[in-house]
């Protein structure tokens, strides 16, 4: 799936509610997702773990809504060469 | 850009890397970046918003990388109808 249609699918799905309950509760929500992909990596269950892998994507998708940012366009800078040090493979120096 | 390109360019740019520093320190890193969302949030700084959306779905893809997940398939739920109440738009009773 494209970036762009997973972005604005959230949007026709959820774009009302997301605006009613604002973008601090959004991220609350996010963060409650994020803490959920935490606990499906530790007990082994492979669909939760596929599950809550796109909850944290879709959370992220109504937040990028409401703050009217593209995520496409935020995560381009990613798809040839690392953006730090130029290289592909990355040889930054960090760990 | 395709959710599945994003994957497999970050597999190529950083999987080496990402699997020396292994899930754990890896999902740290994540953590830290959604931290870095939630400043850019408060800032009003819409290059900066946009650069932490963008780092925040680079690790998300990092550490799916890691744990053998297809991002592209692990949301695909969400890609016509919500997968809670199977409505368009979403008539969930939830907030």
């Amino acid at each position: 799936m494209e970036i762009e249609e997973l972005q604005a699918s959230m949007a026709h799905l959820y774009l009302d509610r997301d605006a009613r309950r604002g973008s601090d509760a959004t991220f609350r929500w996010l963060a409650e997702e994020v803490g959920e992909l935490a606990k499906a990596m530790r007990t082994g269950d492979r669909a939760n773990l596929e599950h809550e892998f796109g909850d944290v994507l879709a959370w992220l998708a109504s937040l990028a809504n409401l703050e009217d940012v593209d995520l496409g366009a935020s995560v381009a800078r990613y798809a040839e060469t690392c953006p730090r040090c130029g290289a592909a493979p990355c040889g930054c120096p960090f760990p």
